[in-house]
């Protein structure tokens, strides 16, 4: 009896050893379907739009900015020295992988709604805030958008945690909505925003308020909704600053906020303006507490440049994603045993593919860095400008602008042919002027968006005609709502660079799950976006 | 003392129960780290151009199958109950996940080479293979084409197991290639072929060789190379169901192949083709031995239906692939403490989504059923014939065979304006006839690409005129190296359906890499494709 006691204490003994020698000391078991721990600190970051094209996309212009193997790459075949030849440098050692991708748990989630195989951002953020498919355009409430769902914020904060929510885009916006209010229509602003105060959550901070420009905002300012609800409201970087721990029910935007109410593009982003990392922090600072804290976390703007099909928007901002979730990996370091850290999309956008039929197998990132930029920004501080400007305006006389934001040249065939010329004697700076040079068949592009492109400088006038002309299914593909000549010129941009796009809208793709700290392996596999949910709220007991 | 050793007893014998309670019994620890098993029996599945969006595409498939929603929704939609109506069934008891997607392995492997951040089937299959990057089009070698490197399915030979290579498409292509031979090109196809014998693999089977083609060939039949390696060669049904247990140095071919020696794919295989689960089952009878066995099995035909932007095609041979996995599940589910399945694809290709500008935010996979017949025998058995009948035919000429094989009609504007009235009315059948209803632009697009199609009956003049219309960047992004009509067509239908894409190439996208059995929850995570073969190694003791 005593030897067989022995041989199961050793076993047992050998078996904890290899539990603890794990590296994800931190874990509940193995499968994680015996997890029995309790997180006390809980980040759940959601990049909107942003699934693994988006993400792999950023990690590619990563590597390409360590080392622009793409110049090599052209030059090299330009000259004629590939593929026969070895002259390309490995490309391996510049590979760079986000902070997120590194993250021991990893995992994928479906993304359909209750109503279609291609979700749309309330009844995805629906789906992960409170564990219940929904209708597309429900926020927080059943299909039927009678019932309201309960979210895994209101769940946190019932069990006296404190709660945060941030975003870049509006707190209204569909996805920070669903994780405190409840709405038959995600365009409810008012509505949604006015839940705020009952919510009794201790830090609202990142964008405005879309309800700002409904007809509800004109009878009360949404802002005095709030205040009379309790809530402190600070849209200074003095505000921010003093902000500190065991403040409480504040809500604090950016100083400068877009037409949209939310923050500017990380592109067109300044040091005056409040970053996303930023606004994580002090939310760390302002709910850490005994009780510990829920914060949700949204980087929204990723979805909104990949309807635009805007790539370089679109890889900074994903970049900014993985700066925010660092900000919560420092506090992880501290608590690597109470902290859990959710990472994920709600769907993909835009169809971005990391690759294009003129390219062909290759890439040319490095011809991204062109783009000074946003789309957004284009259109609405440089575009209609100019057509106010010059209301008379002809093609080629938008052509400096063209080339002063996105780098993209027209050039004489006489030019064409030295720069080819020197290409092919191994010229880079050549190859790298050609790589921007425009086609026959871009100018063709250009000019043909140009032609159609809405110039009233009245922007609901140029929303009428673009609408008129959507009613033709050849615009509506090619262009969707946006500005023709602001689309055709990130199309071109992004297709030299190998990277391109086939809807403004969402499509169908799973995305990826990253996650570290307290059942971080719960979430490896394939599973439903509803079962994120039910892995956070049994993690963190709520 | 003792007390502290009984706590250390209860703390271990709790931990050990967290252990063995977990449902994934045969892994060697938690989070994979301090594995010491060892797979016997092993599979390594490769879905060539098999990325998340292919697998995606192929669960969406089924879940339209199963719930032809997208009917419902386009009926709601056109008679506007929707969205503001609850009449859209509820989308999620439809959904349907292969079986692949339900391993409790779920990870993702980056596809980069080692000189592009978009890899070929040759780097890629030889980073799975041996675990190193190489260059784009070398196979089994360094960058420099100079050192071989040693394949995981040579290492499983050396210690004594049986080996197998299945694939759909010819025996000497890239990703088989690179499990059996090494060469500085892909292309060399005779002399990747004539290795078999120095391999003494047990079982060769799927598709012929691409050397039959070769100049090499004229000199020596591949198929007596073979012989006197001491391989059998069969290439009937019978001889395929003679192959039993024990039976060794065998090469099997189906017996209807295609022009490049493939496969037919699985829209246009017949009850006499050889499936590529029956390739699997009999190559599971024919190695498996008190040795263990390795088994390489490709479905390389998603990869050129992709290339070809043909969804139905591609989807039907991804559900392919799962049946092939199905078989070698059969086998794990009697061996389950001694067989690992791994599954992956090597790369994306085609740039698919799942989505389109035209579809918004829906999809209409239903109308993917109107497609007969995958691209490639439209080309071959369809097209060229019609061209051959009808040599100065006009485009009113082929709509006829355009109906028949992928369903897409015009019609004139009064029965246009008829079925759109029935379908306002909630009439099912009009919206389904209204979906494969050519539009004015779709007739364009088509009369385009039928002005330009080469017509000539000889295979060879029409690559060579391909190829001069090529030089024209404009008419290589919109038809690549494929007949412009047949794209035109699956173009057209699959976006109908939601589905497009943005190139003819392979694209940057990571790999899913699913996993059952031995040490599967080493595969969690996201990891680089050469991670592949060093996981394999390590579960097999290689």
């Amino acid at each position: 009896m005593k030897k067989r006691l022995s041989v199961v204490l050793i076993l047992a003994l050998f078996v904890s050893t290899l539990v603890f020698a794990s590296p994800n000391k931190d874990l509940g078991g193995p499968g994680g379907s015996a997890f029995t721990g309790k997180a006390k600190y809980i980040f759940v970051f959601i990049g909107d739009g942003t699934s693994i094209t988006q993400r792999t996309a950023a990690e590619l212009y990563l590597a390409n900015k360590n080392n622009p193997q793409d110049l090599k790459i052209a030059v090299d075949r330009a000259s004629g020295k590939f593929p026969a030849g070895n002259g390309v440098t490995d490309f391996t050692p510049s590979i760079q992988r986000m902070l997120m991708s590194g993250f021991p748990g990893q995992g994928f989630s479906s993304t359909y709604s209750s109503n279609s195989l291609i979700t749309d951002s309330s009844s995805s953020a629906t789906a992960i805030a409170t564990g219940n498919k929904t209708r597309d355009g429900v926020v927080g409430m059943d299909p039927t958008a009678t019932i309201p769902y309960t979210s895994m914020a209101k769940m946190a904060k019932a069990k006296g945690m404190k709660v945060g929510i941030v975003t870049t885009v509006s707190l209204d916006h569909a996805t920070p909505a669903s994780f405190y209010a409840s709405s038959p229509s995600r365009n409810n602003y008012y509505a949604i925003a006015s839940q705020i105060p009952s919510t009794n959550f201790d830090y609202f901070a990142g964008g405005g308020f879309l309800a700002k420009g409904t007809k509800e905002n004109q009878t009360k300012d949404i802002a005095d909704v709030l205040k009379e609800g309790g809530y402190q409201v600070y849209n200074t970087r003095a505000d921010f600053d003093k902000l500190k721990s065991g403040d409480s029910k504040v809500v604090v935007s950016n100083p400068r906020l877009d037409w949209q109410y939310a923050l500017p593009y990380s592109i067109d982003m300044t040091p005056d303006d409040i970053t996303f990392a930023q606004f994580v922090s002090k939310g760390i600072e302002v709910l850490d507490n005994p009780n510990g804290f829920f914060m949700m976390a949204e980087c929204g703007k990723v979805d909104w440049s990949c309807h635009a099909n805007d790539a370089v928007a679109s890889i900074l901002d994903v970049l900014t994603l993985d700066e925010g979730v660092k900000a919560a990996y420092d506090f992880y370091q501290k608590h690597p045993t109470e902290t859990l850290i959710v990472v994920t999309g709600d769907h993909e956008t835009g169809g971005m593919t990391l690759g294009f039929a003129g390219t062909h197998y290759d890439t040319f990132l490095s011809r991204l860095h062109a783009q000074k930029i946003s789309y957004d920004a284009f259109d609405n501080t440089v575009l209609f400008d100019f057509f106010e400007k010059n209301p008379n305006a002809v093609f080629d006389d938008i052509l400096p602008i063209v080339e002063q934001y996105f780098g993209l040249k027209r050039y004489t065939k006489a030019e064409m042919d030295d720069m080819n010329a020197a290409a092919k004697n191994g010229d880079a700076e050549s190859f790298a002027k050609l790589g921007l040079a425009l086609q026959d068949y871009e100018i063709a592009d250009l000019q043909s968006a140009f032609n159609v492109q809405p110039k009233d400088p009245n922007p609901t006038k140029r929303q009428q005609q673009l609408a008129e002309l959507r009613q033709d299914p050849a615009f509506d593909i090619a262009y969707g709502s946006y500005s023709p000549f602001t689309l055709a010129l990130t199309h071109t941009l992004n297709q030299k660079a190998g990277i391109s796009w086939t809807s403004f809208s969402h499509t169908g793709l799973p995305t990826p799950v990253s996650v570290i700290g307290v059942g971080a392996d719960l979430f490896n596999g394939y599973y439903d976006n509803t079962d994120i949910f039910k892995k956070v709220v049994r993690i963190g007991g709520l």
